[in-house]
């Protein structure tokens, strides 16, 4: 049986009790590590577990799952995956690989940043489709996640924003020589998130024909920083205000969401506490959400 | 300390390993039991804490929610939801009371069936706004739920449908004379609640001026049941199809998700394997699906 075992968001307490005893019974363990990161090392899993935990990177998991699902006909195989195992990443290609294998597949779900952003305040009902934000290079700057938020905030819905994460990536050079030599990992900030959104409606204003408008400097939003775990921190705000909210923030991993028109009060209420500077909250809330819904 | 924690979805090993030890060492330890419930008893929960279990219902937490908070300032007390705390419904009125009140908050996420309904093969960043569907009587049936499908579909998301259930209930008659007698509980089915979607659809249509036409009893859609549970169960089919599936679905909890147009053909393909009809299925994603992205 190949299983599929959420670990949460935060740390090695965060699997559930059927997860664990699943880990400790398997006869491999692997742990799924460039999609997303608990804030706890493996070390700390594999003390926690009692055992050996094995990386998979994206290389293996995509080009040589065959080595993963190796008789998993006969044994137990537990694949370990930050967040829930059909959260942000789905893994549908290793289980139609696994069906096509006929391995039987079980999955044990876990709490999702998709969820538990819910902590914000935030009715999860009241949320459209999720969008990425990758690290802007000087030549892509890839801006579809615009036309998403736009086809969300028509509707007044809020937009999940989940940030780039790079782990196990090659310099150019490094990766032309063949240089197994990785650059650190880097974790996308609120406070990037926040310029890199208003440098593409800047872009897209530039453009006309109605290309802009989709959200402004005095949208609201609220930076997650570390959701799920004890030093969980929410600070919300205009996007300018985000801009410069990193150090309130501190650590990885950080999240945005850009709230819609159809913004309850009590919704309000409650994320108000996270605000920066809650007069100028009042002030936007009064001007552009109050009585929209 | 407040501690809201998230049990999951299926039965008492869902619980995390964090939330396991809070519930053991905290003083009071509360279920919130009125808008979903687990696979299994109170009692199988009380035995696996070792511990008193108090059932708080729906009067209890929006009403009376100083009796849960009493004292909470010095010591412990666990609250324990279905899910995930701040999943399909928030419980802010006790947090914004608990706040008023000086407590500190602490939440301990889970799996929620709106991440956990990822295992259907659906990608979660496909998903548009969560809707509700309750049970109609012969003259009150909602439909406000067909604007908010419109509103998915109009961009090609998939809508995720949570289904009523009604436990604690009382008679009309009941009610009036004051007596404590309880209905039995109910909880919807895929097939009532696909029946229930098509007779809106049927009455909008009738109605003109545009009103209907948001899906037809072709539309591909997913019916689900125990989703995280060991006995977890997909159905995929037309909604006609579905109307009819509720004994290839077995026990409850049910939940739908309406197949946006923008669905994947890596999508398509992963759901198509629960279909009540294979055949039937690929006429149909031929026809409206394929090529639709």
């Amino acid at each position: 049986m190949l299983y599929l075992i959420g670990l949460g968001l935060s740390d090695e307490t965060d699997i559930t009790v059927k997860g664990l005893s699943v880990v400790k019974s398997a006869s491999r363990v692997y742990l799924e590590a460039y999609t997303s990161i608990l804030l706890v090392d493996k070390t700390i899993l594999e003390k926690y577990y009692g055992r050996e935990v094995i990386l998979a990177d994206r290389e293996m998991v995509e080009s040589s799952s065959d080595e993963i699902l190796a008789g998993v006909q006969e044994v137990d195989v537990a694949f370990l995956v930050v967040g829930d195992p059909f959260g942000a990443t789905t893994h549908t290609d290793l289980v139609l690989r696994a069906r096509e294998l006929g391995i039987k597949i079980s999955s044990i779900p876990n709490a999702s940043i998709m969820s538990a952003i819910g902590a914000a305040g935030l009715q999860l009902y009241n949320f459209g489709q999720t969008v990425s934000m990758v690290f802007f290079t000087d030549n892509w700057k890839p801006a579809s996640f615009h036309d998403r938020i736009r086809e969300n905030r028509t509707i007044g819905l809020h937009t999940l924003v989940l940030l780039d994460i790079k782990v196990k990536e090659q310099s150019p050079e490094n990766m032309m020589r063949g240089r197994n030599i990785f650059e650190p990992p880097r974790y996308m900030t609120v406070g990037q998130c926040a310029r890199q959104m208003l440098e593409i409606e800047e872009m897209k204003t530039a453009e006309g024909e109605g290309k802009g408008g989709v959200y402004t400097e005095e949208s609201l939003a609220i930076g997650a920083a570390r959701v799920g775990g004890k030093t969980e921190k929410f600070v919300s705000g205009t996007l300018k205000e985000l801009c410069d909210a990193d150090e309130a923030l501190g650590d990885p991993l950080h999240s945005l969401v850009l709230l819609g028109r159809r913004t309850h009060e009590l919704e309000s209420d409650y994320v108000r506490e996270f605000a920066v500077d809650k007069e100028n909250w009042d002030r936007i809330w009064k001007r552009y959400y109050d009585g929209e819904q």
